[in-house]
């Protein structure tokens, strides 16, 4: 039996957030909108453009994880704190482009790796609390942490990267499961959350050490 | 008066589906991902892109049609037993991919024929379940039977090869019509679902045969 | 406290559209499919194609805005009066795409300015209807007012032209502004529809005839 999503939603409004896992959830936020916005003005995209792009990988994830939860109107949209971190990440590359360009690759990488497992794990947990069945919650937290970039490069008409390179996605949808399978062997939520977490986070940093990918056909 | 999704819902749930109805949607399911997986292995995308790609082109077209008729989370993702459709045509590329290669174009063309007539019938007809009118039931039997190659096209970043060629969207439009216009003059659902079908199958035959297309200007 | 969404769509329902802004907003459907027809058949779609592309440009901005927004069925389904406008608008160019060709750029962007004006506020206008924040609200209004030319160009492969070129978005956005705050300082709604529209006009005219960009990086 599925509970009205009316009753889940008050739920979700009654119980505050982890203030640790919103956190990470808001720097996954800035991050992402970041990289976003570096990858528009590469573009050439004009500042409304950046801005665009910016918030599409940021916030684009997390809309389409809740259109596909019928979750009501998007977090993204609904608490301005989403659109303040996105707004904040595409601001930064506007004041310290210079600066961006001149961090090394690998810090970037494990930004970003911590930013897709805060989104995986996010994810799979909302998908959890609305009822989904275990392998949705897994797709579900795979798609918020990469749908955002997915999105980006469809807008910057390119082949969307996750597509066709990297031990990316993988990462995050291992670390999805890890966490869906620990609360449905009741464990509870948030050790899995941090356990899944450091699981994508691990897997995306060994795969990027060692040049994992995944097979070709 | 539109009833409220919360009791089309139940009616729906209710509703044991025709199971030959289940068995050619799941069908057309298995054969859409394996056409999308095929696509996705000659676009080089690696074990995962062609899994996305599989599952995009399978259930993308059902799950945009359940966003529009706002029905609640989509069946493609509420239900095990289209994913894993989805996986098992998406499957049978890798271990397969040699044998598909061989099959000659006119029995994958037929077998696409019968996927695409089973999406539009069952498209409108969920529409029509949904209390929409008229031209939005045959519209969504069309999206629900061309949405997913289109999302499969612009994920490999290509033009959607419905909006440029062959006698193919027009053939799903039409199937779509003849069912609603049926049911609209009080023909039986399920005999009606039968009968579009048939003429989307035939209409799509007809025109790769006789290499049917419609203007351009 | 967000009133439940059948309350909202109630209200809706009852109270009858401005026919002033009904007019305005049909015309602007009409007008945005006959942009997005007139490309499809640059980019030598055929028929079929050409009518996806303007339906595409004329509703996909409402569409969107109506999932976010969680509004039920999209509007643009739900009232046959859409689908048919946008049909006016694609027919139209088969018609007369002569003559269209011959139409001076200037008329053509005056046009394109007051369909642009009509969506950005009454996209603003439907988020107030549901409860967004400011934000938001001004947010969905960009998004309703350009969100259909968006998929138009990834439909076509495109980079979309409103990330890299012109006053174009920001105008949108500018006058969904001023309604939103209007609005939000007690002035009537449909006092701040007309203004806000005409500064999203005038900005979008002011930028064509100076040749506005924003600033690129």
């Amino acid at each position: 039996m599925i509970a009205s999503r009316e009753e889940i939603r008050s739920d979700q409004e009654a119980r505050a957030p982890d203030p640790l896992v919103l956190a990470f959830d808001l720097a996954a936020t800035v991050l992402f909108a970041l990289e976003g916005a570096t990858l528009g003005v590469a573009a050439h995209l004009d500042l409304l453009g950046v801005l665009v792009v910016g918030f599409a990988t940021a916030l684009g994830g997390g809309i389409i994880r809740d259109i596909l939860l019928d979750a009501g109107q998007p977090a993204a949209l609904r608490y301005k704190r989403y659109a303040i971190a996105a707004f904040v990440g595409s601001f930064i590359v506007f004041l310290f482009s210079d600066e961006i360009r001149e961090i090394p690759t690998g810090t970037l990488v494990a930004l970003d790796a911590a930013a897709l497992s805060a989104y995986a794990v996010s994810g799979a947990a909302k998908s959890i609390d609305f009822g989904t069945n275990t392998l949705t919650a897994i797709l579900l937290g795979g798609v918020t942490a990469v749908g955002g970039g997915v999105i980006r490069d469809v807008l910057v008409n390119k082949t969307p990267i996750v597509l066709v390179a990297d031990f990316y996605a993988t990462a995050a949808l291992i670390g999805a499961a890890v966490m869906v399978f620990g609360v449905r062997s009741k464990q509870p939520m948030l050790r899995m959350m941090w356990i899944g977490a450091a699981t994508c986070f691990t897997l995306r940093m060994l795969g990027y050490w060692n040049d994992w990918n995944l097979p070709h056909f």
